[in-house]
């Protein structure tokens, strides 16, 4: 049990973050066991809530996953990944977009609201929010993806609006194409981008790693900061493999259209996004330019 | 084939309507058949956006109905009805909230975006819009009808804000009670006080009937105005009955918050809404305090 | 007799030039046999309040005309012209200003505001609107024409204020020079020149024939589009010669400094605006950079 | 000749009266001889531009007069008077309105833009600043006197927009009836109405006579203050007579809409309005309520 | 040694406190031990910068005491109290305001820019912040006080000013008077004032005691919330008494004017506003209405 | 005693000035002379009152002298000067900073006000106005100055939000360094400098002289304008020298920072600004890049 002298001395300690982020937008990539659990839950949106009540305007984008897969199963629609990709077909798409929009967006949002916050949920759609196209295949061998996306464009207008209303983003990865269609887009892919849209000083990728590590297999070996021009070397070592590489590439594509530095943080830590943000040496990795 | 001069001398003959809704706010409850053709999808909401484009400020409330009903069926999970309102568990509820807010809506918002306008969805979860209760059943004997909800209270800003950066508005009659449950609401009701809390000047609710009729049975004893004090009249003798009564109801609750008037429209005539706005003598019944 | 539903379908085919054209600014030249006939004036104000209305920000530079004679004739001034310019002493210069500003200008004010919309009228002396200096006679043997002129300078400030408030400016083609002189500036060319100044999309002459006729003899033979690298081939050729060359060549001015497009008119059409805005292909000769 | 020491002096001892008016909004009414001579017009101009240079928001609203009747002169148009309203027939009107408006208002525009300031002349059409009704005779017996109206509402939106932006508004005395008429105003009816409905802090009519005097025939007996409760006794006891009622009405009506103070002052004294405002007594008669 | 982990919980704790006051106003006087205390300053004014970054809006007024003492003495001239007044001759006075304004005021302000806080200072002869009056000495017999005043009026304009555009305005409690005299203002007196004026949520005083006591001489007896109808009996019972009475009185006026709560804190505590201010029991006492 | 006539006439002749000068802002040195005479104060203070009221934005910096030198007498601190400049320990610095800030620099907020204006006095450390730094001595010779200044920054925010809001900003010369130590700076540099960050049209420094002369003891021989070019060449030839030549450096160092003029004035000659700014040939030095 603390002291009030010592929760006293904790806030004061937090005040050099607090000030250095003060008025900054932040993207929180939302996804994996910091999805699943309650308590991780509760105490992700919390951070996110506080980040709100300290000045900082955080936007969230989130994934999708196991409550995905489990409907598609409770539909009798079959799953099938290439290179850990969905296969999405039409019908399929429509079971995405249902459980990403209509269900683990909102979920969000009511948490949000509940704990004081203001959220608003959107889609890609909303106000053309993101603009897909099909994700193009690795070759004539490869199996079409369906309606697998990436982001072809981002109009960020309405997540401004929002922001500058005070309200907090929670945007769901999905996005219309031009041919009609709809699209499902990698989360990490949509934050990175919707991140460096909306000119945003960091970019919070929430995984189930610790970070980047020296030895991959030794979670003591984590890399605090890593600079950008580091990453090729890390990737051809060994270090950045499977499927860490695709997240790291969102940094990258993030760190070189302006934002100031992408994080990779262990979203099975309680409170890791405050854990990284209000000291020193965070809990997870730092990759600046 | 018209003529161009023939052209031109319609859109003059527009241009007192015009005038007159100008910067006015409009709530159209959006449902029924206008849902379910595709030809009266597209005239519907390029009504809409023609509105949006000669300076009206419309709002889209909509419903939902048979996706609903089918995709419960896929999933084998049976529907039941008391008095016309479907009894509503909480896996219904999920499936109800799916449908409404993770496909309908955002079929709806990529329409609308299709065709020129720029649309954001919202459920009602969304910036706390619609605060929802459970419905109070009529009595002891009725069976529980579950996550039935009706609107405890309005928060319209975040409609305000994206009306007034010139957004169009699609609302998901969904809201969210301070019991953490989600409750699904009737979206008449729904668009009866939205547009009460929003000043709006008109309530236009889409039906599949041609308006209030002096003969029930007679669609040429179509009755054009109706005073709202005459409601309880009609009642009594009979000539508003059925499903007809809720909708007439809801009307009568935004006339009393100030709504300017309230209409009832036939969804299955192509762009009723701009027949009644843009015409003297509409093609349905307008309720007038 | 049109159906209603042919009046809507109407309204519905005129959307994609309303988005076109929403929000920018269009100059009109008003002048020739609009200003005389009774049935024209009314349309082509009608049309003028419905771009207003649908919102585009109209702004209006008219002529002067047989008022004008008329009016020196009663006063006993006669009247002489050298290559259709009008010799303009003090004394008629007076009678010019009192016709355009005083009476002709507020007619326009007048019937715009009984047609709904909110217009106010100006001269080139208002908030030195128009700076004018004396038009250069063509050499040593031309008579001197008097107190005729041109745009030495725009000062539109007044004009954007006026808009953006949603007022209709109307403008008198009259300006003051730097030596105290008032001058009498030709319509077309202040059209032109304000119409560079405001950044507007569009500059509309109506005038007195059909547009740019590939035989000029032959009213089928429209130009319905035209580059301004055209023109100078179109005057050798004599296609393009009297009195439409100084009105191609302020569509050129025009062109030059920034505007979108020009467009020549017959005004003697009733609704030539509309008819040359909202239909693909329009009724006059667009004049293209 | 000054030493520049007593102009500091002087300008030092104008500051008390520059900051009771600072931000004010004053209402000039500018006719009689200041606007003959042309000494004088400069004198009043200059005061008016000098006013809005110290933050004053002066609004000229101006007669007719000489001008007008010249003009029927030489058209040949016979002029009638009763009880000093001049009797105006449509074609009178047509005279008025463009001596008053494309002349004289515009005469006035151009000297205070000359002179520094940035004027806007505005007739009562324009936005419909006035609308005019028929001035009812007072009698059967009375003739008719025609397009002689009175005003029955302001609309001082564009005067206020106007202003806001730092324009000088120069109003002409002409209306546009509901019957689609113009109207002649008595322009010291609508320098009071004016005053009234912008709120202004004072109301200066410029005439030919010192102010009220105590005793009609002796300039040396002016009365410097009045209160509007003493007028009905100064007319009783005929020293408030003649054309002197009419204005004094004028400031009774001012000062009833809440208009802080009106003045009767001598236009054929140079820089009457500086020698009013910038002295403790000025130099006419200040009623107040 | 706090693990990372302890230190998120306890930010999370204090959410709920910083949703409550987000945006509020919160007046605080300082003075007394806090003030003389390196230790104590740092933690006070730390304080009041981490209000600012949470979004409180922070006005700080300010008391003097020893170094007014010190620096009379060192002058040679002497001190007089009566009733813990100081009696104040326009010698002292010079002083007085030297020292608070000169010295006490700007340490305040170089301290909290320090800090990462923005503050300006302000005596209360800025803007006519605040308008004094001589306090009334008790009676006849009462030896007059000299130049010690108290507040006839507060003009909070440039105070609002400051806090609208991010700054943290530091008062001294110093004001001049209408008789062109400075008079030195008690601080709680003006905090309390000042208050009223902004409509401030709450008034903190810093105090060098714990609050008010059940048990005059029982730390432990502390009353945490008193209603301001207690106090009176809490005064005719000797439980508020001598130094407290004036303090209380201040909390009692500005309850009266609209402050939302009157908080008597011990300044000696270090952080004693965080602890009050961010838990369910302050560690002081709180007056409401 | 002047008639009214002429007062009129004044203020007419000073209008070309006023209109030149209108929204612009103006940095002026206030010392010397014009702060000891009372009369000389008072004209100094009016004509900055003034110059507010006709539309122009001043600032004023002030100096000290002769009252730092009484109270560090009457605390005997022995005053030393090295080149002009006072050798400032921590003990004399605290002592200048008091007399500066909180006492000279609130008896000219007070005298503002008390004409009319309304100032707000700050100090160099207000949201860190000046940032300072130790002057570096001449040499290695050279006594060590101690806490004598020069400006390092300048962050003219919070006088930028006053000047907007219609505040007077008077501003003391010291200024807070990155040492955490206080500064006592010229203030005729942090005049030049600050009217360099607000991007000022006008400097002007009041002296004890009529100005740059071309025969330093001729006090006929002022050089009314002076070119920035041509100053070394006076420096060179004796024509400027002593204390003249950091004042004229103040002008050059404005000069080159975007200021439009510089003018040197004899703060004797009372109303010395107003006959500076408000005639063709003022009474001082004008210096122009």
């Amino acid at each position: 049990m603390l002291t009030p002298q010592v929760r006293a001395s904790v806030l004061v300690e937090a005040l050099p973050y607090i000030r250095r982020f003060h008025g900054r937008t932040i993207v929180l990539k939302y996804g994996g066991h910091a999805m699943l659990n309650e308590e991780l839950k509760t105490a992700v949106l919390t951070d996110v809530v506080l980040m709100h009540y300290v000045g900082i305007r955080p936007v969230i984008v989130h994934g999708g996953g196991p409550e995905i897969t489990a409907m598609l199963r409770r539909l009798g629609i079959p799953s099938r990944f290439v290179n850990g990709l969905r296969i999405t077909d039409r019908e399929t798409m429509e079971v995405v977009e249902m459980v990403l929009v209509g269900r683990l967006n909102k979920d969000i949002v009511a948490r949000i609201n509940r704990l004081g916050g203001r959220a608003v949920g959107l889609s890609g759609k909303d106000a053309n929010l993101l603009e897909a196209r099909k994700l193009s295949s690795g070759g004539e061998q490869e199996p079409d993806l369906g309606f697998v996306g990436e982001v072809a464009a981002v109009n960020p207008a309405v997540v401004k609006t929002l922001i500058n209303e005070g309200y907090i983003p929670v945007v769901a990865p999905v996005g219309g194409g031009s041919d009609g269609e709809t699209y499902n887009i990698n989360a990490d892919h949509v934050a990175g981008r919707l991140a460096a849209a909306l000119g945003a000083d960091k970019l919070l990728l929430l995984t189930d790693v610790p970070g980047i590590l020296a030895q991959p297999d030794d979670p003591g070996s984590l890399l605090s900061t890593v600079r950008s021009g580091e990453i090729p070397a890390l990737i051809a070592a060994g270090k950045v493999r499977g499927g860490m590489i695709p997240k790291v590439e969102c940094c990258l594509v993030a760190l070189e259209r302006g934002v100031g530095s992408a994080h990779i943080l262990d979203g099975r830590v309680p409170h890791a996004v405050l854990l990284e943000l209000f000291a020193d040496h965070g809990i997870g990795t730092m990759v600046v330019p």
